[in-house]
């Protein structure tokens, strides 16, 4: 009989902050029993996916796979776990587990893909378990910047795993439990054979603070405020949602949410029974009544989203409201690396308006939902696990919390996206490395990112393009080329019209090629689009793409 | 006679960080003498600018009133405020003139677009003057991240102003004279009408620190390396690379310095003689004998730049050097904001390399170049001007500025790009508003911002792009359309190539329209866009660009 092993591969989420996906395997080599542990979404940018919908894991492995797949569990609600699940769901067709609040967010995400509401079931907190083929799987309470966040706690015949999700330490998380030190004692108390662990926040050098430290300050901002104020942070950052409330109630303003997330968000909570007191809110109709230094509006758009209520609100009027001179504009947020210019295109268009920004430069109005480095090494020491596997960051996240792991004495892989570790030993070990990409996406159709269709947008986007429609009649006379340009200088060093210039160049080219050429619609091709670049290049400086279409008449 | 006046205008820089230019005019209205202060350039980005080369002031207004013009002054030789020069002089064609060091880089600019070194004069340190017209123009050393930085000293009719350029106010700059406290009293000591006055960090609430107080974090940081290591800061920060370069002598390492602008900067410090120890330099090939633990590399690409030697080393061999597991990376420098993905990309290449990467998050390699808000305070105290002038700086950061001069008892305006301030009178007035622009170099070619080029390219990146060929022939039978598509999928809902569908879908709109219409090509562009589009939606949920060729034949 073959050995059975356990091993470990992350399909998203290792190697980049975003997209997390994992898979645990047990089983003899090649008919391992499999669970998926989060499938979520990362954001496209213009660098290197521009006009992309949304990026989602690679998970062609799974789906030559399905049939061993036994379950699909979510540790929370963020995007970056669980917005692929209504986009992949129908091509693995396992069930799905998630507690209250997260299985009431993916219940949402599958109807709007047109899947129904029983394909999840809500599974409660830790000592409740699932069971999963050859494994055992139990919710353990852990904070973070969502409610009902979990850890997975994977039993499985080779020992227990303790895979993290995204946590932090918070004693005071405002929404929910506090941080259960002796829980997780108790939980590690048998052994773990590996604590998967977030690796976000390793790089920052201090212990994170609590949710409820930045209370003091909200309120000192509510009350000292004049105006109108407007606080922007994740609609799913349900606890931070209540300190603003909380702290505008207590200076005596009503409570508007503008953002269909933000609706959305308070909704779930309050169904999944996570927020009980939400105080003072009202509709933006009530508002209207309602004198400005009495209003506080909790807005989406904390990442400078274009169309989100804070990128609205920045440009004028919105839903009734307009804010001016006097008023306050909170960022109770960071920005995610890579969203700098649109969240400042933002606060620059609060300033031209007069209003008061108050930026993410600050910390006392935000607080990261990630264990940072010291808060990492606590965690390893209360887990005491065989092994460390650093999960969820860039590659030198991975890889300094690898090294952290090492000189606490504990074994430890930088395993990255495709990597499949063999975690049934005494240490891990990378056995495999499979080929993953990503998935776009795009419009309606999902796009493997290996396809050319978005290289040929960034090429276009950085040299413009152009249409050449080659005509060659069959006797090879009347030979001509008639171009299109788009996205370029209409003239360049020649003062003509580009499009005459190379109308005029290609053309010569074609009429001094050789029969033998013109009659094969490659090479006619290829010197076509060599031909309009050089030419291209001569008189406005620029290489543009060249698409070439041949008409061959009588 | 018309009353003579003071007019100060920003044609770039203000709205902005980076792009700086400046003009003052002093003179009866419309017929003012004028000044131009840098012309700097700032730098495109994916989002808004893909493809375009460098981003220049529009200076239409100076181009109309070139006959006004009595010189342009440099305060320093950043690329903000000197890169548009050898772009944009032969269409001002003044007197330029700038401090030493400064105006070799002028001169190497000019030189790349053909142009002479005597178009530029090198001028002494105040108490030195230049009479431009009705202006005296003197350059004040002041403290920033380039050598000879200068501020200046403009005496009008009007009284005289104080342009700081970029500043700091740093005690132990490393490379230059000390700010000089005194001799700045000195100057403002017979009255300065307005203090115009850079913005970049007013929302920086601590007091700024001075270049020398890095120099014991990086001496230990080249000790204490055990393998080579490579350091990144801009070029031109000729204090900082000899910070680096001093304290990798001391630790027993040979210089390398890696990247044009690297030696073309430390080649333009030397001639000027700002620089004159810098110890240890080797070329690349001598330093293929000294043993890895014994080498600085200081390389170019501090802020991700694709082409960089960051970049290249960042990727594998770069001119005879590999970095490794034991070596050392230090970003000696802040990212600006927008250039993240790009660093960050960096970083976690070197990360994969098992390179120590040191990035910019910590604060101990590396102190900004300019005033931050207690500084700016001390300087208004110290110039104690009639006026404020916030310049170089987004609105957010003029606006703070223009308040923080205001609760000091001073007149203070926020005046952005195109806004013509009086400053003749008691408080400034902005008398005008024009209309400025951009100026994108696309290629070898200068366009105009307002152009659709960049924008039909944004809109292929996002969209894709469909051509269309259409056939009409001149009896109104034989109607057809054939497309060609370019970054969008292959295959949609039907399942049948897009091309095809496309080519159906028009062909049938076409065949049934009317024969007026037909004979209009302007109707028929719009039918088949419409149409092109609303197919597109249907078959792969985007509306791409369409582009309609019409061929009308017999």
């Amino acid at each position: 009989m073959a050995k059975e092993r356990l091993i470990y591969l992350p399909l998203g989420g290792a190697g980049e902050v975003g997209m997390n996906c994992y898979v645990y395997g047990y089983g003899p080599e090649g008919r391992e029993r499999l669970i998926v542990v989060d499938l979520g979404v990362t954001f496209p940018d213009m660098d290197t996916t521009p006009g992309v919908g949304l990026i989602l894991p690679d998970i062609e492995w799974l789906v030559e796979r399905r049939d061993r797949i036994e379950a699909i569990f979510f540790t929370h609600a963020h995007e970056d776990h669980i917005g692929a699940l209504g986009h992949l769901w129908e091509s693995l067709r396992a069930p799905v587990h998630a507690r209250a609040f997260t299985a009431g967010i993916g219940r949402i995400k599958l109807e709007e893909c047109g899947i129904g509401p029983e394909t999840v079931t809500t599974v409660s907190a830790w000592p409740e378990t699932v069971r999963a083929g050859p494994f055992d799987v139990g919710m353990l309470p852990v904070s973070h910047s969502i409610p009902e966040s979990s850890a997975l706690v994977i039993d499985t015949p080779a020992g227990r795993i303790l895979h993290t999700g995204d946590f932090k330490l918070d004693a005071t998380p405002v929404v929910g439990d506090p941080f259960d030190r002796s829980l997780w004692k108790e939980v590690a108390a048998s052994g773990v054979r590996a604590l998967v662990c977030d690796s976000t926040n390793v790089l920052s050098p201090n212990p994170g603070r609590s949710e409820a430290s930045i209370v003091r300050e909200v309120e000192d901002l509510m009350s000292v405020s004049k105006g109108m104020v407007a606080a922007t942070t994740f609609a799913s950052n349900i606890a931070r949602l209540k300190t603003l409330a909380e702290a505008g109630h207590k200076a005596g303003r009503s409570v508007v949410l503008l953002g269909r997330a933000m609706r959305r968000m308070v909704g779930a909570a309050k169904a999944a029974g996570v927020l009980e007191r939400f105080p003072g809110v009202v509709a933006p109709e009530v508002a209207e009544d309602i004198p400005r230094e009495h209003l506080l509006l909790l807005v989406t758009g904390s990442q400078g989203e274009r169309r989100a209520a804070s990128a609205k609100l920045s440009q004028g009027r919105y839903l009734g409201f307009e804010l001016k001179e006097g008023d306050t504009f909170l960022f109770s947020s960071k920005t995610i690396p890579g969203n700098e210019r649109d969240v400042i295109r933002i606060m620059n268009r609060f300033s031209e308006r007069g209003v008061e920004v108050i930026g993410d430069a600050t910390d006392n109005y935000h607080v990261s939902g990630h264990a940072n480095r010291p808060d990492l090494e606590e965690m390893h020491a209360l887990v005491d696990p065989e092994m460390v596997i650093p999960m969820h960051g860039e590659h030198r996240m991975l890889s300094s919390h690898a090294r952290l792991a090492e000189r606490g004495g504990r074994s430890a892989v930088v395993a990255t996206n495709g990597a499949v570790v063999d975690i049934s030993g005494s240490s891990p070990e990378v056995i495999e490395r499979i080929e993953v990409g990503r998935t776009y996406l795009d419009g309606s159709v999902l796009v493997d990112s290996q396809a050319f269709i978005v290289r040929d947008r960034i090429r276009m986007a950085l040299n413009g393009h152009v249409y050449v429609d080659v005509r060659i009649g069959n006797d090879g006379e009347k030979v001509g080329a008639w171009s299109e340009t788009r996205g370029l200088a209409g003239t360049g060093r020649s003062g003509e019209p580009l499009d005459k210039v190379l109308d005029r160049a290609l053309t010569r080219v074609l009429v001094r090629e050789k029969q033998r050429v013109l009659a094969d619609d490659e090479a006619v091709d290829t010197l076509v689009r060599s031909a309009a670049r050089k030419t291209a290049m001569a008189e406005i400086g620029k290489k543009p793409e060249v698409t070439v279409a041949i008409d061959r008449d009588g």
